[in-house]
């Protein structure tokens, strides 16, 4: 299988999407690679195997050394004086994270131009970006969340909140913008971190020495579960941490928790997933308080799509390449408009 | 103000795009206009004025007589042999009813590519195309909704309902697929139209003589509210009977209903515009349950623009035109990376 890796973008996330890719070339041995950076004016390059080094792109040589390409009906084209020519390959891999990747704009240019992708689709991708509407999904699933309230950058910050809490932009990952605070007096300072990346932010209580587990998946003619995995952490993962996270090539080691619990956060992973997330590999963040299970965040575009969390993830490729959810064909008779113009004695 | 309205698509309600469009056309006197339609092949063409006739359409006369477009970065090109030539325009409107205009495809699309546009955008979209996630999105509000329940394909169809209820394919708006049904000896018929035209489908119960009131309206530097509708209807407005809704551009009548209630329906209306719909011209579906507001239904991008509900429409395209919600710019600097590589020794 040729597999179109996407990555880059037009994101706050933007550099670690480049040590994602970076990884995955390492990871994947089975298939073959093309690479399409989508720089930061959202210009698409088609990169040189030999070039996906981080240096390329912060150098900006991919500027003088990268084809360019277009976006249009089918595919991926280079544009000559007479002709374009096809980037061929057989499904291209969204792995932009946050926004363009994430937020369901990347989904919406490939399923519009027809071109087959593995990726959150845009209803999945707009129901884990926001993370207001991940906890209402979760919500009428029967999945618990963590207590939250939303805050709009117009908003009175006269909060009575109890402290510590943690507060996030609404719609970025990667830790990016968020702060643990413990008392008022940070509050005002945290808010404004926050809105630099978002006009809603949200909080939420911080809950020290959580227990958090990791579960990736995909349902493709079939569960494909991945282990579960205790991270490891500080106060929290912050950005520079996260970042490294973002070039895990390594298996890790199973968490160590009995099998009720186990159980309970797949059944969770199943019931977030099923429905929405067909097409995509995600992982999906757990907490666990007093053996019960809350889900933390979806993760739809994992950082280096969580490779080391599964046993043979050069089949899962396969696997979700082959089994992807296809759009309906809709047939336009212009048989309304034919009755209508009868009805007007036009036709 | 040149304003480029989009409209056809690759959806079911593809033909009453092509009316509204071309009821816009005869409504908006103080603008200038280019006509963009996409095809069922998701093809972009440029459709002069006078050609703004169904049958031209219908006829498939547009494949020969009108040029093809490319969507590329910052607008609409015609493609020459040496040159491609830009289509100038102020802003576009997205008047794409269903699929590709009303799930966010059409959207990402344009703010992918840098290309200002009245709709509503990516989430707002996907929270009003889904009539799940309305419901989710309206109660987390605080506006009710009808009760109901969620079906898929594969869900078992033994259900325990009160009849009559009202079926709906999940995603679709014009009543396509939707079924009135009285008892369980329907319900299978009625699934199965339904679930021709989506996977899930929604059930609510079907109350009889409700009142339905419609409500347009936009936040451009300050709230623009049209008058309150009352619908005229049958048992339900039928595909047929809302088709010839999309060709109106007559101004209607204000609903009879006391200044509380019209206030309800202002104040639930702002409560769902508010944060998500900016950019959009929206008209929302309530009813009335004694004396209680309940959303039925977000259009974002209604009928002919719901023109018929304002006082003077040209001028909210103006307002919405010059108050469209921005884009984050989001500078990468290669921090991240460069300190990466300085801490491998390699920068």
């Amino acid at each position: 299988m040729k597999l179109a890796i996407i990555f880059g973008g037009s994101s706050f996330e933007h550099e670690i999407s480049i040590v994602s890719a970076i990884t995955l070339k390492s990871v994947i041995k089975s298939h073959q690679l093309e690479f399409i950076f989508i720089d930061s004016s959202r210009d698409f390059y088609l990169i040189d195997s030999n070039n996906m080094k981080s240096k390329f792109f912060s150098s900006k040589e991919y500027l003088k050394k990268a084809k360019k390409l277009e976006i249009s009906k089918g595919g991926f084209f280079t544009s000559g004086l007479f002709s374009n020519k096809k980037i061929e390959f057989d499904v291209a891999l969204n792995l932009i994270h946050g926004r363009d990747g994430e937020d369901g704009k990347l989904a919406s240019l490939l399923e519009f131009f027809n071109i087959k992708y593995i990726g959150p689709r845009v209803e999945a991708s707009v129901i884990s970006y926001n993370k207001l509407y991940t906890k209402l999904y979760a919500n009428y699933l029967g999945v618990k969340v963590i207590d939250y309230k939303v805050l709009s950058i117009d908003d009175n910050r006269d909060l009575d909140l109890e402290y510590p809490v943690i507060i996030k932009p609404l719609r970025l990952g990667s830790s990016i913008g968020v702060s643990i605070i413990k008392s008022k007096d940070e509050l005002d300072y945290a808010l404004d971190v926050a809105f630099e990346f978002d006009n809603q932010v949200l909080i939420e209580p911080f809950i020290e020495g959580i227990k958090e587990y990791n579960l990736a998946g995909t349902y493709a003619n079939g569960w494909h579960l991945s282990i579960i995995e205790e991270p490891t952490k500080e106060e929290f993962l912050d950005f520079d941490k996260k970042y490294l996270d973002f070039s895990r090539d390594e298996r890790v080691n199973r968490a160590n928790i009995d099998e009720a619990l186990e159980e309970k956060i797949k059944e969770s992973f199943k019931k977030i997933y099923k429905q929405t997330f067909e097409g995509a590999i995600i992982r999906c963040d757990f907490f666990v308080i007093d053996n019960e299970v809350y889900l933390n965040e979806i993760n739809p575009i994992p950082g280096s799509m969580a490779n080391y969390l599964f046993d043979d993830f050069n089949n899962i490729l396969s696997l979700v390449a082959t089994n992807l959810p296809t759009q309906k064909n809709i047939k336009i008779d212009y048989l309304y408009i034919n009755n209508i113009q009868k009805a007007k004695g036009k036709a």
